[in-house]
């Protein structure tokens, strides 16, 4: 992307981009967003036709939806309010579309989503999640405020988890969603993601599921007045936050 | 597929499959249609469970929909009466979503899907399709009866054909679409395919689209009582049917 903006805009070097959602390899994003600085003539020059001409240039798997000057104060990353990302399984043990199989996780176990929405219920709100991360360096805080955590079953044998906090540690996700589908099996009692939760450690009884299951789907922000407040906020309390 | 039945069956030796759409390599197919020959026994004990085992021996990219014994006179290929496919084209220069680009054909240029579906009409009917086919050794004729050929915009940037016939030539939905592309991007008249039609030879000028923007979606077949009449039909008309 930095390559492409370089090429598209006309400037001597690749723009270093700040993204918004520092995902894992192999995790698909609709809704990543992601800012750069780049000198305004340049951009005023080619503004009308980038969309267009970043897609010339990309690789198929690389697309901008939109692309505007931001608001001042904008930071992508530390202006964010929340993330929100969906998690895809197929749990038809003879099923799985071959179709959908590079954005979905075959999960030949049949998964009950009440029983697992009721374990992501306990989980909702403030907590340390260090059960459900990886360190990595310069993680200062393994806090983090889960919004939403909710199961749903979008079409017979596939279920979508949507996943909702201010923010998420390495492999948190993931975590969460291998916890929850040994509920969801009946291999674990519902309060068990719970109960690793309060044992504030990594567990290595946790799953962590496959990475192309996952989806950044948004990135939400405060109105533009709060954007410059928030970043210095979120810079304050998480100085690594991913 | 073959070997995948001799494991689950038991079988000492890979069964012949025979396909009712023999598609072109990179060709998807969410309604292909298939039969084997199989001892009565073997598939006796092995039914109920077949279609999860079959799941857990063969590849990601195949899966069986379901599996049931034939009823007398039933050959996948011969007894068809008509075949169903789709072929997806995302016509927006900025866009083209990753996550569909395996099944989706990037075509930077908008359509008009009207105009196509004017010349689209034009090419309705038995003909000799020659114009939009390759020969392949063993194909006797290239008379075809075309039963639906339309396109649909079924989300902004996207336009999907519908193209059903009681059977394909070599190349000739590939080929079809690409003929229609070029009047929907404006650089052919709307009556060209059909006179391409006329003409009954090869083309050159017809541009074959890429085939993984291909779906078989559907075969389609008489009730029970006419399935031998049919293949014996189809087998007269043309043995080498595709």
């Amino acid at each position: 992307m930095q390559q492409a903006l370089a090429r598209v805009l006309g400037l001597p070097a690749p723009p270093a981009l700040t993204v918004a959602g520092r995902t894992d390899a192999g995790v698909h994003a609709r809704g990543q967003v992601a800012h750069a600085d780049v000198p305004a003539e340049r951009w005023q020059e080619a503004a009308g036709a980038a969309r267009r001409r970043l897609a010339s240039v990309l690789p198929g798997d690389v697309r901008v939806r939109a692309i505007a000057a931001a608001p001042p104060g904008f930071d992508a990353r530390f202006s964010a309010l929340w993330r929100r990302y969906s998690y895809r399984v197929c749990d038809d043990p003879a099923g799985a579309d071959p179709l959908r199989r590079h954005d979905t996780l075959w999960y030949p176990r049949q998964v009950d989503v009440a029983r697992m929405n009721q374990a992501a219920a306990a989980c909702l709100g403030e907590h340390d999640f260090a059960a459900f991360c990886r360190r990595r360096d310069g993680a200062t805080t393994t806090v983090r405020e889960l919004l939403r955590l909710e199961w749903a079953r979008v079409a017979p044998g596939v279920a979508v988890a949507t996943v909702v906090a201010d923010a998420f540690c390495h492999n948190m996700v993931r975590s969460l969603v291998g916890a929850m589908l040994s509920v969801g099996d009946g291999r674990r009692p519902a309060g068990w993601p719970a109960e690793l939760l309060a044992a504030r450690a990594r567990d290595s009884a946790v799953m962590v599921v496959a990475s192309h299951g996952l989806c950044l789907e948004e990135v939400a922000y405060p109105p533009d007045a709060g954007l410059a407040a928030r970043a210095r906020a979120t810079r304050r309390l998480r100085p690594a936050v991913t």
